[in-house]
């Protein structure tokens, strides 16, 4: 029994550990200022194929190869493999990894699949019921304008408030041997319905749902915002990470201790870049920028615990043609750094 | 550590038991054999609502709360929500439920979810991590229509093999307070692709990913057909249904083993009903007939043991209009008879 709070779920007993990890990033993400961290970066965010939602697929079996590679590991050795994308019905995921052919668990919660992938396998791996799991995530923004706006060639124009889908794979292989990165904690998030209606507008959507999962966790563990070097939100944007730190200034956490509130993607472009607008979003955004940034800054020592808690907008195009508000949900995990003799 | 084989898990350490169950049956449902199984027939498919989708959302929500009181619990008791939907990004599932403000994992694994939502609720109440889980899901035949086939208006005409949505919604809760029926074993699936690529043949592209998860879950758990009295796999229909009997006949099932074998959409309408052709299919389908139909034979004595295993077909509109074939899984959960002082 491992449980603390309603919520959060404490993996320590059994340590789980990152035993390898991958990340595949678009041209776009590579000219940013992250470029540097990702292990791929695509030179055609089409590669060869002849659909984007081909090429998101063969970038997600790149990344679990990655990852896969990184730990040493074949496919037979994987348990359980645990994603999510953003295309309706998990296409990405389910026809992406087939070739595996490894048992295998869906999950979704648009932006925040990441982190309840990483929930749901370390839940795995540190009961013991799966020896060694993978958990990932992605998303191609020519997919996502396909799935949820306007055919491309529209040319429509977005608000300031917009934010362009990273296209990208991320995925890690979990598991019980002593590697630098142990996943400690996983916060499941409530979903939330702040009545925000406006799909332009994702950022103020999930603000406050990375609030409550933010504070839950705090709560769950007994921690405060200093026992992390930074806490990622997934993709609230410059908008919505502007917003999480008012509602969390609101609740009681002091200005200083705001520094420690990081974005995934706020990070992962450079504003000047080409129709950012307020930043990077989708699937693959909090796992690109976790599993390459963020987890540098783990094993070079920079930091020694990172919270993420991935953000996800609950819609869909007709959700929002019907009118109906964006309920959104965040998902946290801890990461910290172990020492390895 | 309660594993077997690579792909089941097995709860009875600790036992999981449900505690409560709800099941909504739209119209045609309620007109067919299984129809006074169910708690609700609804009059009407559109209930009072504006959309197809809203009446799924209600659904969805109405099943929770049937769930909830026949276990006597309240909403502040369970600590998690897991379920899903056919919908894109699964809205009936999210904006159905978040007025009941639980921590929620939404899943995917098409028709076969309900069986991923037991088994990560399963697991989660197994294990401690939380004390009391709601699985459940929903489809609806008109929301279906609209996401997956044509307008209904076409009147578009379908072959013989073609399966009809289910409308309606399951749920049970899951928790550790003994009750007549628990949850012993949950196996999860492989994806597995045959290369079927119509739409119209769901059953032919799901019967072997039926048959590997049931001969997987006999395997890990040293178990016999003869070990239940019945196996009942999710919406293969009459079609699917025959042709896993061939499969498992193939892998060296005896024929009158066979006989344990049935399938929810066989059974969930009479085949002299309008338009339900191979039977019915959907989210719902598994759901509702298990928790009705079956539940009734644990409960009245007839059967002791029961494996169903739901079948789910991984397509979507893009990938069967980029002409992929479909990839199928099934996810098995083993029910239990247990006598209670």
């Amino acid at each position: 029994m491992s449980r603390l709070g309603r919520a959060t779920w404490d993996f320590q007993s059994t340590p789980v550990y990152v035993e390898g990890y991958g990340t595949v990033a678009g041209q776009l993400e590579g000219k940013g200022p992250l470029g540097a961290d990702f292990d791929l970066v695509l030179e055609n965010d089409r590669i060869d194929d002849d659909t984007w939602e081909h090429s998101e697929q063969r970038m997600f079996a790149k990344a679990v190869q990655l990852a896969m590679t990184t730990a040493n590991v074949t496919a037979e050795q994987i348990d359980v493999l645990v994603g999510a994308d953003l295309n309706a019905q998990l296409t990405a995921f389910y026809l992406g990894t087939r070739a595996f052919a490894r048992p295998s668990l869906g999950v979704y919660s648009a932006c925040a699949s990441i982190c309840e992938s990483l929930a749901v396998a370390g839940l795995l791996v540190h009961t013991g019921h799966v020896d060694r799991a993978v958990a990932g995530t992605s998303s191609h923004t020519s997919t996502a304008e396909r799935q949820f706006r306007y055919p491309t060639e529209y040319g429509a124009q977005k608000p300031p408030t917009a934010q362009r889908t990273v296209t990208g794979s991320g995925a890690v292989v979990l598991g019980t041997s002593v590697h630098p990165i142990q996943v400690t904690h996983a916060t499941v998030g409530t979903v939330v319905d702040y009545g925000i209606a406006s799909p332009w507008e994702m950022g103020a959507a999930m603000a406050p749902a990375a609030c409550d999962t933010i504070l839950q966790h705090l709560s769950d563990t007994g921690r405060s915002v200093k026992d992390y070097d930074l806490i990622a939100t997934g993709d609230l944007g410059h908008v919505g990470l502007k917003l999480l730190k008012e509602l969390l200034a609101e609740k009681g956490v002091p200005q200083p201790e705001l520094r420690t509130f990081v974005d995934c993607g706020a990070m992962i472009y450079d504003p000047n870049q080409p129709e950012v607008f307020s930043g990077g979003s989708g699937g693959a955004c909090c796992s690109i920028v976790t599993f390459s940034h963020l987890f540098r800054k783990l094993l070079n020592g920079e930091c020694r615990r990172i919270l993420v808690s991935a953000t996800g907008a609950l819609l869909s195009t007709v959700s929002v043609q019907q009118k109906d508000s964006i309920p959104s949900v965040s998902h946290a995990i801890a990461f910290e750094r172990k020492d390895v003799q």
